[in-house]
Parts: C-alpha cells; sequence; structure tokens
C-alpha cells in the first residue's frame, strides 16, 4: 500500500511525457476515481434520467481527472520517465508486489540520477524509454563524458514473455528447478542496474542492481525470487572508503537479518571473481541471488533497505575524491583495471549474458555497463609494493572491511 | 620429410637459446648425422677393431655435430625461438604429421614477424617462451606501441595433456563425437595464431590462426583435425583492399579445391557475427574448423598454402596505408569498432573461450588478441551516407569480394 500510494504522490518528467499522456487519457480512473464512478452511476439509477446520470458523471469523472493531474503532474517531477507497465496497470495492481517493486526501482533511478547529476552539474542524463516487442520495456539514463563521470548509467527495464530454452537452461544451472510446457516458460523480470565510471581514478567504479523474477510453471504455480548487490571497484586501495562503503552496506543488511552481511559479502567476493586472472573485478559489497525466503514481504523489505543505500555508500566517496590530483600513469593503470572489467562482464557476468541471450533485448542497456575507455597491455605487471600492487593484494586476497 | 629436412636448414634465435643448447647437446643425430653414425659402425665391423671402431664413430659424430653446429645456427636464424617440442625429439619424429605441422607454425610465426618488424623499423618484437605445467607450451611474439602498430602478436602454441570435461563438451557440441576413458581424453593441439592491431584507422586489423588437433579415444584410435582462417577487419570500407586481401586467399584455396574459397568464406562470415550487433566483426576472409579429409596429407598441404598466404594478403595493404592522414574523429571510429572487436572475442571466439577454460593455457598469450585500447559509446550511430555508415552495411551484408 506504502508504495502504491507513493504512485499517486509521485511525478513523471522525462522526454516520454506523451506516452504518459496517451496512457493517462485511455485509462479508467484510480482508486478515487473508480470510487467516483461508482457513485455516480449510482446516483444515475436513483435519479432514473440517463441524461442526468451521464451529467453526473462526467462532473465526478473530471473531478478525479483532475486530482489524477496534480498527481501526475507530481509524478513527472518524482521519476524520470513514465513506468514501463503503465499508471492504469500500477493502479490497478496497486497492492501486487511487481507493482511495488516498479515503484522501488523506479525511484531508485531517480534517486542515483539526481545525486551523480548534482555532482557533475554541466553534465546532464540522456533519457531513453524502450519498448521491447515481445512484451515489456525500460528506460535507460546514461550521462557520458562528464567533467566527474566518464560514462554513468542508470537502467530499470520490466520485461516479461515466454523465457527461451537457452535462458532457462541457464536458470537451471543455477539450481531452479523448473517444468515447462510445450518448452515455453512465461516470465516477468524487472530491475534496476546501474554502473558509474568516474573520470578520475581516485573515484573508484559503483555498480547496483536489484532485480525480481517472476516464473509460471506448466502447473500454473509462480516461482519467483529477487536478487541484487552493490559493489564497488576502485583504481587505488583508500581504505577509509572501502569501510565506509562495506559498512553503509552491512547497516542496511543488519536491519533484516545479522546473517545476512557476512553471507551476501562473501557470495559477492565469490561472484565477480575472473577466474583466467585469479582477480575479484572489486573490492566487493554484497551480491545475492535466487532469494525466496523467509517471505516476499521480507524479501522485497530488505531488497528496499539496500536499495536506499546506494546513495549514502557511493556518494560520498565521490565528493571526496572528485577534485584529486592524478598523474598520467595513474590514469594509465585505471585504464587497464578498465580492461578487466570489460573482462568480467562479457566473460562471466550473468546478467549480461542472460541480456545478450534474451531475444528482443536492448543491447545499447546492457552494454552501457562498458567503460567508455579501457586498455590491454600484454604482460603488464606493476612493481613490487606499488599502489597497484597494493590494490591487486586486495583483488587476489579480499579483505573484511567491517566486522 | 620436406619440413623435417627444412629444420636442419634452419636456425633458432630469441631469448632461449640455451635450452636449444642443451636440447642440441643431448639430442641424437639427425638424417644425416644418423646416416653417419650407421655408416661408422658398418665400417667399425668391417675392420673387426672396437677401438678403431669407437674412434672412427667419435670422429663421424664429431662431424655430424658440426653439421649439426650450422645447421642450428641456420635454424637460429629462422625461427623466433626453440621449438617447444625441442630438435631431439621433432628429429626423432619427423615423419608425423604433428612435427611437420610444428614446424610450418614456427615458420609462418617468424614470416609473419619478420614482415611486421620490417615496416615499423622502431618498435620490436619481446619474444617469450613459456611452459604449460600440463605438457606443453608456446612462443609469444609481441609488438606493442609501435610506430605502426599499436598491438601486433602471433603466438605460437603447443600443448598436451588431458582434455578437461567442459572443454570436451564444448568440441561435443561441435558435432565430434568422441569416447573418453574414465572422463579423460588425451589431446595435443598446436597452432599459430595472430592478431595484428595497427595505430592508423586506414590500415585494417587482420587475424589469422592455424591450427591442428589430436585427440585419443579410449580405444586407442586417434581422431585428428585442422582448422584456421584469415580474415580482416578494417576500421574504414576500402574495395581494393578488400579484393586484395579475398583474391590471395582465393588462389591460396583454389590451389587444392575451387570448391574451399566460397565455403570457408561463407564459413568466415558466419563465424565472426557478433549476434547482439547484427554485424560481423570485419569483412571477413576464410576460416574452417574441424577438416579432417581427404587426407591428413591433403589437407596439411592446403593448410600450409593459406598461411604461405598471409604475408601476401595482408603486407601490401599495411604498406599502401601506413602513412594515411587521418583525422580525430576517424581515430574515435577506430576505437569503437575495436571496442566491437573485444565483443566479439570475450562473447563468442571459440578459441579464446577454449584457452579460458584450458586449465594451465598462458592468458596473457590467448588475451594479447585484445587490442591496446577500445571504446564504448552508448547508442553512437554513424550518420547516414557516411564513410562509417558505408563500413557498417558491408558488416551488416557481406559481399563477395572475387567471383
Amino acid at each position: 500500500m506504502a508504495a502504491a500510494a507513493r504512485l499517486f504522490r509521485g511525478a513523471v518528467r522525462g522526454p516520454s511525457t506523451l506516452v504518459l499522456a496517451r496512457a493517462l487519457s485511455s485509462a479508467p480512473p484510480g482508486p478515487a476515481g473508480r470510487g467516483g464512478r461508482r457513485a455516480a452511476l449510482a446516483a444515475a439509477g436513483a435519479l432514473g434520467g440517463l441524461g442526468l446520470a451521464l451529467g453526473l458523471w462526467r462532473r465526478q469523472t473530471a473531478l478525479a481527472a483532475s486530482r489524477e493531474d496534480e498527481e501526475d503532474k507530481e509524478l513527472r517531477q518524482r521519476f524520470m520517465a513514465p513506468p514501463v507497465s503503465g499508471l492504469r496497470e500500477l493502479r490497478r495492481r496497486r497492492r501486487e508486489l511487481r507493482s511495488r517493486m516498479e515503484l522501488l526501482i523506479m525511484e531508485t533511478q531517480a534517486e542515483v540520477c539526481r545525486a551523480l547529476a548534482a555532482l557533475d552539474p554541466g553534465a546532464s542524463f540522456s533519457v531513453d524509454t524502450w519498448e521491447r516487442k515481445e512484451g515489456g520495456g525500460g528506460i535507460s539514463c546514461v550521462l557520458q563524458d562528464g567533467e566527474v563521470f566518464e560514462k554513468a548509467g542508470v537502467n530499470v527495464s520490466v520485461v516479461s514473455g515466454l523465457l527461451s530454452e537457452e535462458a532457462a537452461r541457464q536458470m537451471r544451472s543455477r539450481g531452479k528447478s523448473l517444468k515447462a510446457k510445450d518448452g515455453k516458460l512465461p516470465f516477468c523480470a524487472m530491475g534496476v542496474s546501474s554502473v558509474i565510471h568516474p573520470k578520475n581514478p581516485h573515484v573508484p567504479t559503483m555498480h547496483f542492481n536489484y532485480r525480481y523474477f517472476e516464473i509460471e510453471e506448466a502447473d500454473g504455480t509462480k516461482q519467483w525470487w529477487f536478487g541484487g548487490g552493490t559493489d564497488l571497484t576502485p583504481t587505488y586501495l583508500n581504505e577509509e572508503d572501502a569501510v565506509h562503503f562495506h559498512k553503509t552496506l552491512k547497516e542496511a543488511c543488519d536491519k533484516h537479518d545479522l546473517k545476512l552481511y557476512p553471507k551476501y559479502k562473501k557470495w559477492c567476493d565469490d561472484y565477480f571473481y575472473i577466474k583466467h586472472r585469479g582477480e575479484r573485478r572489486g573490492i566487493g559489497g554484497i551480491f545475492f541471488d535466487d532469494v525466496d525466503s523467509p517471505s516476499k514481504e521480507e524479501v522485497f523489505q530488505f531488497v528496499k533497505s539496500c536499495a536506499k543505500a546506494v546513495v549514502p555508500c557511493y556518494i560520498p566517496i565521490v565528493k571526496k575524491h572528485r577534485h584529486d590530483s592524478f598523474t598520467p600513469e595513474e590514469k594509465l593503470w585505471q585504464q587497464l583495471r578498465r580492461g578487466r572489467y570489460v573482462e568480467f562482464n562479457l566473460v562471466y557476468d550473468r546478467g549480461t549474458k542472460f541480456g545478450l541471450l534474451t531475444p528482443g533485448s536492448r543491447i545499447e542497456s546492457i552494454l552501457m555497463s562498458l567503460p567508455l575507455t579501457a586498455r590491454w597491455e600484454y604482460m603488464h605487471t606493476p612493481p613490487e609494493s606499488s599502489k597497484e600492487a597494493e590494490i591487486l593484494e586486495v583483488l587476489r586476497n579480499p579483505k573484511d572491511w567491517v566486522h
């Protein structure tokens, strides 16, 4: 209810306001409007006159519509673009978890974009809304070649349809047993996903992703699960930053269960492992997947805490270092680390692989995670006891940053 | 015989001359030496005196050894480093195809490195010999940050051991049915592999790879096959270059069978397909895999013709354009195309995937195929009718360059 209520206090802005306007004009009234319409029809019956009834209905509808206009105006100011599922649909099923999750990912997108834009005043986010012909769509917000950020992308996607055999196989290999009907699995997947690559080598790259998955089996039962995580990839190690980042995540986890942070911290170190290099992509954070207990509501609340922790995790680190001076050698090391980032994302990352395999997925949104520039040098090895060797050591042997 | 004889006329140079010297000191004499030894023993028998016979044998051996010294000297000048299998072993089994193939890939490596180095006089190839603890090793020659070449790598590898379950599965998915004993498949794989990324955006990137595979099944029967190909990845389309490149390849193929070029040209267009982009990596060339007919000898001769065509295919194009002027915009487009090169190699390329999965493989040699620098811009689309759109059109709809 809380999330649904937010929708009606929210507002949408972005380049696709027309789409929103269209969605609203053909939408039946929401809770207030629906109540209004029902009241009007009852009154019409009592009066016995069709003309009068229609007149009253029109007035009530107009009242409800003006209330909705206000709400939509506010919504325009709150989100980056209209939600993929449309306001009508989200109003209709406002108690369902997938509606509340869609609102959460929309809010997270807007919160993060605004916090980043505030730190890079000369740059702005391009906002693209896109549709997937197989069902659903998304909103991609990308800031490129700014003063502070080389490339910052925050994507929302809400897609549905039938899971391809290949995608289903990939899921099964993660332990999910799914009984398909005629080889087809209706699914609904949504998430917010973001990678922020700053220019300054002393500001780390940050990634987060929170997602929800529903799948319908042959017998009509629904499997659902959440996944997500937030992790940091510094070019150089700054212990204070690492502690702040992990501590903020731990606090978000600890509100729900003290076991979560240690478990998901380890999962993160294991997941972001570039096997062929024997290194992690970064200094970790939290990561979880296939989480479907203790209950839908409890996991959702946990995911919400994590999503709300993104800005306090990362923004203070960007503020602290965005004006740090750096040498050409430090920039070069950053570029080499960006190369490793590309290696992880293209060779191992499940989300990227799943995206590349899903027919009709939006490649530009999936690959927005890749940095603007990257570098590969043959046999590059930093000197012993250098700052470059220091971060490598932590990438090879992950540390506990908070206890 | 021809290939084995070349060994004794050849010479090795590079950082590992000591290894060669060791191999030679314990090596039995080659054809000439063996002939010499046989003649000496016959003479000793006729004379009936062991002392005399030994004296004569020693003189003959000394003669053979000095002839071998000469041969080794020449060999040092011919190859980039001592062959992985060692001269003793290659001499012993000089009639076997795997020995002749190893010499062919060594010769090809040296030929290409010398041709490239001659065009980039300020730069030089670093030569690394490496061993794989599971069996075999390789020689990696890399030129980095030259005047003409951003990164040019020419690798030889000759590895053997037991095929991992995962690698075997990947092979089976390509139609090879392999009967393993206790889940283990002894194998021997060798090849020469090269990627040349020039600095000037008007000089295309070139890749070639010729390889031979032997695998021993549970019942002791050996499966063998060849694979390979040469292909071009220009940043901008130059029709004359495209025709020259394909024509040279076609001539190499036509010497063996007129059906080969059209078949392997199409295979190349199909193989280097970046599915998620709907584009090929480049303008193709030839590609083939799993070729095990009409006979081992005939396929080897075909592979030899292809390997010999690498220099005439590519070097004239480098010579023609290495001093072309270019704009920053052209350099940027090259960097974006390099990004696509990385995408293909990390997401689709079988050789790279196989390498990353093979335990103990040398990652630096496998990933030397990645460019020094690459770029990813969100939603980059070249203007209609631009030179950038022209090459994209050919990458989306491959053309026939020769008939």
